[in-house]
């Protein structure tokens, strides 16, 4: 296939901006302090664990349903001590660059039915995954800013 | 130029996805009542106002640079009222898509220093805006629940 123009992003570069995100994601967990973690929360929200949890359930299921097109149930993660999440983060960041690879190039443009409900682009499905994530660390920024507590910064990844 | 693969997101989809996100944060702009939208906050962080304010600052002069290669300074919007923010809001959005047909394709995988500050390619960089304007409005969202608003879904756009 031949196209006129060089592309917007590659797959890689798409890969590391996620990962970059993950890195600060990761960071943010680390700055909870481990009982905040799992209970603190503002306006009846959800604790930032649980954030965490939700990012787990997404990322490595739509990626296997990415790269295989069948979509298992998703469910979040069930971690119940920062390192058991920190755990599960790294396995999952491991994983990540493990299924990213066998994207093949050409399925970013496919239109699927992801989880049996949501039919869109693999990449718009990929972006929301990145966007839901940065979405809730936002949140947990206001938590730990409401907890005294300076949170990493947002440009480093 | 010969490429072997599909794009991972064309020029118009990364587009169109910024797009769908302002049309979010123009909905959060609407859910504020209007004292609380330029004086309410949570952590001693900014009311969502000025949240929107350096959204507005960020992308039409970051499109300007993108499509010009020349940088000016940036400087936040200074909106007094929700309809004045909105106005500038809604100058922005047509100012996005004037501006953006104007970047050459092989633009996004440039380098550049943006504002003399911030060298990245122009992916990276048009990326980090959008990021920047999801993670503040996720900050949003907590501000609404907290006052008891319910926000608008993430998933629309």
């Amino acid at each position: 296939m031949t196209t006129a123009a060089a592309p917007v992003i590659t797959p890689d570069q798409l890969r590391q901006h996620w990962q970059g995100h993950r890195t600060l994601t990761r960071r943010m967990i680390v700055a909870f302090p481990d009982d905040k973690l799992f209970a603190y929360s503002l306006g009846g929200m959800r604790p930032f664990s649980a954030f965490a949890m939700e990012m787990l359930g997404m990322a490595v299921p739509t990626l296997n349903g990415v790269v295989t097109g069948e979509w298992k149930m998703f469910e979040s993660a069930a971690a119940t001590s920062k390192d058991q999440l920190l755990t599960m983060w790294d396995e999952a960041t491991s994983e990540i660059d493990r299924l990213w690879a066998k994207i093949p190039a050409a399925r970013f443009q496919e239109i699927d039915t992801a989880f049996g409900q949501w039919k869109m682009p693999i990449h718009g499905l990929l972006m929301y995954v990145i966007d839901n994530e940065i979405h809730h660390r936002g949140q947990g920024y206001v938590y730990l800013r409401a907890l005294g507590i300076e949170p990493p910064p947002f440009y480093e990844r």
